[in-house]
């Protein structure tokens, strides 16, 4: 279908493109629009969509489609598209754009959407406030269940659900929430206030959107109001924009625990100097940081190698297999708590549980690194200098860097945490790192002292 | 409030209990009884729900809990519970529940809901069938919207919601969708043929879940259709179960891409054994596969060593960079294809993206490297050995590893997709072992070759 409308478009049969829209999504035709190369295609594509499509339509494309577009449009139809849009959505859109493009769009608004836009512009990014909407439906506590229905059908086209309303009284106070089921289901004529559920669960304009994604998720909401100090509702939080947050916090934690400065862009959008700019800091801590096995290696090596070269050539083993098993714990407690399934004050169950696990694994690994030793790289290999004690020592080292690995990569995240620092910032490559260093020295200090 | 409930419980002050729980929401009740210690408090508790009350409570416990429970209720409690609880709630509850409750429930419940139960039961897991809800409410195409309103008050009180209408005709064949909004802004006495969607985007039984929950996040759903080969409709899928879907996907990637076998399990109530039993396969594996690095050096590193030990102490760095660069680019990928901004027919502008990044980022840390090698290693702490020529090669080497750490950081996880395999299992594990043993190779030679 998208192939066939972009050919379409390229012979400029634009009255054929315009049937086939017809019966098209919004979020099909932005699709089509985020995967055609050319962007004035794309803007010949979004000429042909009616008004009220074109509005919904532009909503679904990413930041960097929209400035494609809008640098081709004159003021009149920016503002015009600015008019049409959710609030939450124009917003967003803004927040992205360059000044220029902010200036041209809010030129031709009216002043109420340019106060409105300007007011929802100055909520710090990834609060409430960011991601709220003013269209919902308010409805006075004192009316009945049947003029409550004639409300919606007044407010509904503007809202941008009717599924949840909020009750409110004079001073606009919020006094409770009420489902359009709870509504349909009332007795006809009866009084809101007895059907409302008074015991409203809202949040304020400054909550992080991540608390707000745990809330939804604890409650199964379908939209949460924001209030002010004085408890009165300045708009709400939609369910389809905690989706995108969800989303876009799972991203931004692996995007960290990979050692990244975490972007909203996606991928294929983001250039080669930005992927750069967004990994180059870590690695080069990461590297800096990898001074400390290399000044112990020089330390200790010679002293290794005269013992034997099967110790020295068993270091990346002992390293990789402590990344690992710290990766493993960090990732695991990391997790946890962002899906708040694990505070803080869990801490000694965390540790006493990875203690248990660790000596575990570290047991069992240390006895199939003796087997491996023995069987692969002595008698297989045959390679020299893998003697019982040696293999016994290396055995012992592994396991013993599996359990500071384990202890490390659960404690770290929790103290990060602690000291309000993101745990996803210290997962794994800096566990990495100090594991490394805390094995590879008591790998040489116990070799020296027991094999020398 | 929940400390406090749980001291009048164990006072036995269930009057005052009673008082307080009228006030409460189901999901906060449910924390209560998730974070009690105590058994027995929880049982005695959520005897003092209201009938009502406890089945929507029930429905927001984790299973552990719920199997809790269960085991002090006889087969007439239980029966209650399974029939008050939504179709996909029940069938959750009873998909992790031992053999013998499960029979228990069904015991007692009606034909209808055990026969509706069993083959609900028998969908695949994480599949459309598994997390679908039969309680929806559909509408024949020829009525007006008057009778639909009617219609919906007389379905809604059992309908899951009511926020999304299914229009079908007489043989049940899904015609078009219609919110309620629609509905209700809609001529009154209009026939609802005219006010429906007929272009509706539904979904099989079999399809995963991951895949839906793309469908939500792109639509912006609330609720979507599953339906059978004829094009029947048999359930609905909603929003609330698409949200767990996704912190579910992105947990089970975050366990794949740190080596751990994924659980549903929250981390506090799994056993250390199956802690351990989802940590080791791949601890043993990575553990095995470290025999070619072990392979290597044992080949190589007399010869490094006679030549310096200082190029035997970059080892270390030269691996742990390459591990950090590949999963830098894996965890990029993987994540991208996760959320649909990334399918293997772009896996050429990937590569050439990520061949240009790492090389410039190879370039950085080569130029760094060259410095610190000099700076601290041998002007700071004296170690001997770090010639310039050496320091050369080792830099050299290192910007090698980062390219092809980036190279086979990316290419792998979409060689897995291209293979019908999971991308995040192939993730940095398994990444740095062959990035560890290609780069280990590459600076064996060059450095005997360009150094010996």
């Amino acid at each position: 279908m998208s192939q066939e409308i972009l050919e379409l478009i390229e012979k400029k049969d634009f009255k054929a493109v315009k049937t086939l829209l017809q019966d098209m999504l919004a979020p099909d035709i932005a699709d089509i629009m985020e995967h055609s190369e050319n962007v004035t295609n794309s803007v010949l594509l979004f000429r042909l969509l009616s008004k009220d499509l074109s509005a919904e339509v532009f909503s679904y494309l990413s930041s960097e489609t929209q400035e494609g577009i809008v640098t081709f449009l004159n003021s009149s139809e920016l503002s015009f598209i600015i008019e049409q849009l959710a609030t939450d959505d124009a917003v967003d859109f803004l927040e992205e754009m360059p000044a220029n493009i902010v200036r041209k769009a809010l030129k031709g608004a009216t002043p109420e959407t340019r106060k409105l836009i300007n007011k929802y512009l100055s909520y710090e990014e990834d609060t409430a406030g960011a991601i709220m909407t003013p269209e919902f439906i308010s409805l006075q506590i004192d009316i009945t269940t049947d003029e409550a229905l004639d409300e919606i059908r007044r407010q509904g086209e503007e809202a941008e659900t009717i599924n949840v309303l909020y009750v409110v009284d004079s001073k606009k106070t919020l006094k409770g929430v009420l489902t359009i089921k709870e509504l349909l289901l009332a007795k006809k004529g009866a009084p809101i206030k007895d059907v409302i559920t008074d015991n409203v669960v809202a949040t304020t304009t400054d909550m992080d959107q991540e608390k707000i994604a745990t809330i939804f998720s604890k409650y199964d909401f379908l939209a949460l109001p924001v209030v002010d100090k004085e408890n009165r509702i300045v708009g709400i939080v939609t369910v389809d924009d905690i989706i995108d947050v969800i989303k876009e916090e799972a991203t931004e934690d692996f995007e960290k625990m990979a050692a990244i400065t975490p972007t909203n862009k996606p991928y294929l959008k983001t250039s080669v100097f930005s992927i750069w700019k967004n990994r180059i800091p870590w690695l080069m801590l990461l590297l800096i940081s990898a001074t400390f096995t290399g000044l112990i290696l020089n330390v200790y090596q010679e002293k290794l190698s005269a013992i034997s070269t099967a110790l020295v050539a068993c270091v990346p083993m002992i390293m990789d297999t402590g990344g690992n098993a710290g990766s493993q714990a960090s990732v695991t407690v990391i997790r946890a708590m962002a899906l708040g399934e694990l505070t803080i004050k869990d801490w000694y169950k965390v540790v006493w549980k990875e203690l248990l696990a660790s000596a575990l694994l570290g047991l069992s690994l240390a006895i199939v690194c003796f087997g491996k030793l023995l069987l692969i790289d002595h008698l297989l290999f045959g390679f020299e200098g893998y003697t019982i004690i040696r293999c016994l020592v290396i055995s012992f080292v592994l396991m013993f860097t599996v359990i500071v690995a384990k202890l490390v990569g659960c404690i770290l995240p929790m103290l990060a945490k602690k000291c309000h620092l993101d745990p996803a910032v210290v997962a794994s490559p800096f566990i990495t790192t100090i594991v490394d260093a805390t094995s590879l020295i008591v790998y040489c200090l116990v070799s020296i002292a027991v094999l020398a």
